[in-house]
């Protein structure tokens, strides 16, 4: 039976392979190209490495890794909903939910568990792993909109309380990433006029 | 001096988003867009997580991803080496050093040491993880070659013997996938005319 097992990763790998098409709303830093979901996963992937030790928690990184390699996948059935997108989020639960089920189940039973525990545990964002992996998974495009001169918000009619809105949980898993993403990232692009600061009265 | 620290890593990761600009030489599984190196990453690295079980030898899973992720960061300096460019590879590790120097000397030391030595444990291959992420950086682009009907090897006339010898290390991280490979993605695209066999008389 080895062979069938291993014949059914397989397929489920190269059935990921989708994954590279699905579009983010994201400029890359050369402010042309817009992100998909694998560049993005590898890149929260590789930032967890670097940027761990600023989780308020400790983590095991291997989990946050793996949680932020596959925490897209059910893209790849219920498509990707825009951050800013009301209407959208509000089926977006449903349907990734069934994505999910659809998704995993093509794995062998116990990888199919793993992988699908992964994506609970993302969800439910309760871990320190998970919580940071959420940090990360808004640290990242912050930092891309700020190295893309704020394209996606300017084009977007981004307003400040929407970018914090989004961030609510930022802080969660890192005070101090999300402080430097304040200062870094959101703040110039205030400054800059990119992104509308509805804030002041 | 936290500050600065962080400031540095944090412009590593905005520098690293150029992976997601070096092409590969693989369709990806629509057989229409070639494979950029980010995606190539993301991919290994879920596909660790999924047949690390495989290895030869019990592997650190978070090692062999760590590597996967970031091995190819060298070519944001010194370009991707065609697998069968045989003149682009005299000069690859001489230019690939020169690189990782460049690249890795931008994070603070002990993250420069830590990504360095991935790097180096990748190129010696001497550790079960080294050798089980040289199968799986085999491995993937065979398996994207059979999902694309063979297209870059037919549109390169590219020869069995030529993928034999690009394999010869991919059975001592794993005999299993590599006997997968070979009935599974080389042959068929062999049977279908796509890869000329000259091994034969």
């Amino acid at each position: 039976m080895e062979k069938d097992r291993l014949s059914q990763i397989v397929d489920f790998c190269q059935l990921i392979d989708r994954e590279k098409f699905i579009q983010r709303r994201t400029f890359l830093t050369d402010g042309e190209r817009l992100e998909n979901d694998s560049e993005h996963a590898w890149h929260m992937a590789v930032m967890a490495l670097l940027l761990s030790e600023y989780s308020n928690q400790e983590v095991d990184v291997l989990k946050v890794v793996s949680i932020l390699l596959v925490h897209d996948l059910v893209e790849i059935y219920a498509g990707d909903t825009f951050a800013y997108d009301e209407e959208g989020k509000k089926s977006q639960r449903e349907r990734e939910l069934a994505a999910a089920d659809r998704l995993y189940s093509q794995l062998p039973s116990d990888l199919a568990a793993r992988f699908h525990s992964l994506w609970d545990e993302f969800e439910a964002a309760q871990t320190p792993e998970s919580r940071f992996a959420h940090t990360l998974d808004n640290f990242q495009p912050l930092m891309l909109q700020h190295a893309s001169h704020g394209r996606a918000w300017r084009e977007g009619g981004r307003k400040l309380s929407e970018v914090l809105e989004r961030n609510a949980q930022s802080a969660k898993g890192s005070k101090i990433l999300w402080e430097y993403a304040q200062n870094n990232f959101i703040q110039p692009e205030i400054d800059a006029g990119n992104l509308m600061d509805d804030s002041a009265k």
